[in-house]
Formats: structure tokens, C-alpha cells, sequence
């Protein structure tokens, strides 16, 4: 275990609405196979997803953001003016400068003013952002956070590469959380880096690594994975990982009544599934019919189970994922 | 004032180490008149600046990150594993995936697993990640956080454009914060996104909005400023960010002992402390000798007023700021 780890103390988290915005265009499996010129059956084999949403050229991750936090005020029955600050925490940005949340801010409708700011933690930038927000309601300087992650993986996926182009799917969603009164709480949270491994996972170009001044092709646009090595690396950090938390909240996996991955991949999940020995009937998994929706699975899968009425009362609920970086973060909810 | 606002309560913060680094070359108002094609003074009189260091296409954003890290460390005599998160609060990202953070990471020599993540607030995101930071060291879940802005301006500088081609220098910087005893705290904080004024100042490659399948020129990729509309846009909205800030802390101008701004540039900086009433001896300004460095310059300008034994000790000093976004941010410091 690192030498600065430690527990948490617990914090006042209340969930009060989510919601989710998909693009247009919804791929089949069957489809994909055609697109691709394989054999039909080929890309539910490989990729175990029926369908997932794709961007065209005309689609603006921002506005699908806006379309999300929309989705959220409108289940919750939240007055927009009521948010008083805007978390975008997506893995690619929307332009290399401004931040992304100015981009989501400007389609929003929220009131003129209305700070917003992005965190990024990669995949599972959504666990960190959600701790972020719990910290900083906990402080008193806001009272009211909507959290929003899009990502349109399709604009980055490489079709020539057989493992990486059938796992993506683009979309977005927003999780509104408040403080409340104490009764739903964060019991505990974790985040390692392990930049070791972060070419294993990577988009080259966009900022000042590659660009056209400092050398760049077209191909560093594209989304590079070294899928086997990225599985092997990030098997043991993800056992540390649960762990920590574990220890840092004294409870035990029985106790975790509902676990919300990150949708990495169908192999993926079921491995860790099976390593860190949690049972089916407590994963959340809407991999089939969304994909690896990039730092927008995180919220979206919860979505759905808050929709399906999935999320446990006076139990816990665990967040986990691993994403590029390599960055891994967990978090147990009591909702 | 946006319905939103709210005063928040003083959160403890202690300044325990700044460090800063530069690029390699550095480049006079003299010989970027002849890099230019300019005559003799041009450089200087349209910019104030009489040097600034500027990359070479060889060096790296996180690297220099990493050394201002390590000066911090030196400087402040603080052992690395004592660090339990790195926050990255550039304006550009090295690259489009995986966070900033896990690049500096990579480089700064911290246990392995120590996580990081990046907030972006544009040019005034150290105040945003100074604010968090103190936020997430009140909660209990770290002990001890470094926050780096690292930004290589002249990656995106269009040398063909007049105004915004003199005004930027490279660097990076660092500061380290505790909780401490409760003596030092932030007394206020504000930040205001303006989103209609975002095209106002903005790259617009790098993420999923321009890239070579949403369509790209290299001139995307270039830093584009109105800074006339800007200025016209960012001087009232600076106006209320201060008088919000003053209003929350119950502070007045007179109050603070040291205003340290983003060094926007010459004229902004001039402009602003004449109508917000600053005295000259009362403002940190570095312009002449390191100009805009985006994200970097707020904690330069802290590192270079520390280094120089004028922070005030008992008396508040103020960060303020305006950047893309539109985002504008302040806090008020009780060193």
C-alpha cells in the first residue's frame, strides 16, 4: 500500500437526479459487421455488444453534454438556476483551449455567470469528479453541482484495428448532487496513478506533445491500445485498488450491495468480475447496448440503474474503474 | 449578481512551498524584432515584455512541470512521498488522452500510485485548483497536495498576427498546500464563466470539435484572440468579480495587501488596476520579464512574490484573473 494513503472521513453526498443524451445515429452489431466487411456475427463474437450510438461529423460533444443536464434537471425537477456550479469531467476535450465546460456551459441554459470547470482522471474521471463535488459541498462553496461526461470515442477510434474499433460507443450523461443532509454519504475513496503504463492507452496529438508545430500525422488522432499488456497491467492495481477501500471504510464485499463499473470492455468486466469475485447479480452492465462509452460510462451506467430502481437504500453502492493514465479510482456510496 | 452566488466559509490553507521552471531559450524584445522582421523597439513598445523564455520543438510540457514541481520540493525541503496528489491545472493538455496529471507523473519522481488529476479552468485554473485543493484538504482525504501549471504558449502562437504573437512566454509552476493550523485560510473565492465570449479567445483543434475527422487545418491549432472585443467584454465582468469577492469576505480594497493577477498582458493588467482602483506597489507584475504564460502565470507571479519576501503575513492578498471561456476567478488569501 503507497505511503499516503489514507481514509477518508465521510461525506455528505446526496444524489439528486441523473440523466443521459445519446447521438442519432444507433449501430447494430449487424451493421457494424457490414460496415467493416466482416462475417455477420463477427463483431457480437468479438465485441459482445448488440448496438451502441455513433457521432456523425455533424454531432458536438458539448451539445450532447447540454442534452444530458438537460435529461437530469428534467427527471429531477430542478430549476436550472438552481446549479450553482458545472463539473465537466470527459476524457477528450471539446478544443484544446477553452475548457470543456465553458463549450457545455454555452448550450446549457443555466444562468449567465454560472462557474463551471473540468476535471480529467481519463475513463473514470467521473469518480473523481463526484468526490470533487462531494469536497467541495462539504466546504460550503456550492450547494448545488451537476456533473457532466460526453465522449465521442468514434471521432478517435481506429476502424483498421480489429480489438479496439468494436468496444467504443459515444454519449453522454449528468448526475446532480447536493450535500443533504448527511444521511447519503461518500464512505470512502481512492484514486491511484500508475503512469508507467499510459502509452498502453493513448491519444498522441490535440495538445502540445503533438501538434503540427512539435511533429504530428493524422494517426496520432486516432485512439491507440495495447489491449493484453493494459489487461495485464491493471489487474493487480484494480485488486490493491478495492482493496484500500475497503480497508478504509471497514467493509467487505458482502457489504457492497450494488457495483457500478466502468464498461471497459466485455472481457474486461467479466474478468475483473471474476477477480475481484463479485456475483452478476450485483453488477451494473449495460455494455450491450452502449459500449465503452469512455468517461461517460461511469455516469451513464448509473443512470440506468438509478432509472431501473437498482440503487440500493442504507447499503452501499461501489463505483470502480481503470481507465488511460493508467488511472484507477474507486469510491462507496451510501445512498 | 447571478442568483447562484453565495459567500462561502473560510476553509483553511497553508502555503507551504512554490517553485517554478523555464525553457531553455530565452528570447529579448530585440531579437524577436529580428526573428519578425520588425524595426528596432517594435517588440518592446507594443508588448512591455523585454524577455521571455520560449520552448524549442525538443522540449516537453510535462517535463517542465515536473521540474517546477521538483524546485517547489527543494525550496520548500519537503520530502516527495509526502505529496498524496498532484493536480494539473494547465490551460492546454499535453496530449488528448490520457490527463496531463499522469505525463507529469511520469516524470516527477513520486511513489508509484500517487494519483493525479487535472483541472482546467482555462488561464485562471490555479485559482480554481488552489480553491479545490483547499476544499478536498478540509474533507480529510489528502494531507498534502502540489498543484503545476505548465504551459507552452508558443505551440499555438500565430506569428503572422500582430497583436497576440508578442505577448506570450513559456514556464511552468508550482505550489504545495496543507490544511496547517487554521492560521492561514482562504477568506473568499469566486468564479464567474461567461460562455457567450468564448470564441473571443480559443484553439480550436485539439479535442473532438476540429480534428481530422471533423474537419482541421493547421491553422486551428493556432491561438486566436479579438483582443479588443475581449477587453470590452472581460472589464465589467471583472468589475462585479471583485465586488462579489469583497461582498462575500466583507473586505475592502484597502484590506488587501497583494493583488497577484494573471499576467494577461501589459495593457489588460494596466487597464485593470487602473479601474479597479489597485495601487501599483500593491501588484505583483512579472510581464517583463516572463509575459502571458496562459495557466502559468498565476503561480509564477505567487512563486516570484514569495521568493521575494512580499507575501503579507497576517494581511489577506488577492489571485484575480480573466481567460478563455469566458472564466473569470478570484480568492482571497490569509497568508
Amino acid at each position: 500500500m503507497p505511503a499516503h494513503s489514507s481514509p477518508i472521513a465521510t461525506l455528505p453526498l446526496a444524489l439528486l437526479a441523473t440523466g443521459k443524451a445519446l447521438p442519432g445515429q444507433r449501430i447494430t452489431a449487424t451493421e457494424l459487421d457490414l460496415k467493416l466487411g466482416r462475417p455477420a456475427g463477427y463483431t457480437l463474437a468479438q465485441s459482445g455488444i448488440q448496438s451502441r450510438h455513433l457521432a456523425d461529423t455533424q454531432d458536438d460533444q458539448a451539445w450532447l453534454a447540454a442534452q444530458a443536464l438537460q435529461d437530469a434537471l428534467r427527471q429531477g425537477g430542478i430549476p436550472p438556476a438552481s446549479i450553482d456550479l458545472l463539473i465537466s469531467a470527459s476524457a477528450i476535450p471539446v478544443q484544446a483551449l477553452p475548457c470543456s465546460a465553458a463549450h457545455v456551459l454555452a448550450q446549457a441554459n443555466l444562468p449567465a455567470g454560472t462557474p463551471g470547470f473540468d476535471i480529467n482522471a481519463s475513463c473514470v474521471g467521473f469518480i473523481t469528479a463526484l468526490h470533487t463535488a462531494a469536497a467541495l459541498l462539504g466546504s460550503g462553496a456550492y450547494r448545488r453541482i451537476a456533473i457532466v461526461c460526453a465522449d465521442l470515442a468514434s471521432r478517435g477510434v481506429n476502424w483498421q484495428d480489429p480489438k479496439s474499433s468494436l468496444i467504443f460507443g459515444d454519449g453522454a450523461a449528468c448526475v446532480i448532487v447536493e450535500k443533504g443532509n448527511g444521511m447519503q454519504r461518500l464512505l470512502g475513496f481512492r484514486q491511484h496513478t500508475h503512469p508507467r503504463h499510459s502509452a498502453l492507452c493513448e491519444i498522441r496529438a490535440g495538445g502540445t506533445r503533438r501538434n503540427p508545430r512539435s511533429g504530428m500525422n493524422d494517426a496520432d488522432f486516432l485512439f491507440q491500445m495495447q489491449g493484453t499488456r493494459l489487461f495485464r497491467q491493471t489487474a493487480p492495481l484494480m485488486q490493491t485498488l478495492l482493496a484500500d477501500l475497503l480497508s478504509d471504510t471497514g467493509l467487505t464485499l458482502d457489504d457492497i450491495a450494488l457495483v457500478i463499473p466502468h464498461q471497459a470492455s466485455h472481457l474486461g468486466m467479466s474478468h475483473m468480475r471474476e477477480r475481484l469475485g463479485i456475483a452478476s447479480s450485483k453488477l451494473v452492465d449495460i455494455y450491450a447496448t452502449h459500449g465503452n462509452q469512455v468517461a461517460a460510462s461511469l455516469p451513464t451506467a448509473l443512470h440506468e440503474a438509478h432509472l431501473a430502481g437498482r440503487l440500493p437504500q442504507g447499503e452501499p453502492a461501489a463505483l470502480i474503474g481503470t481507465g488511460a493514465g493508467l488511472t484507477l479510482a474507486a469510491l462507496a456510496w451510501l445512498l
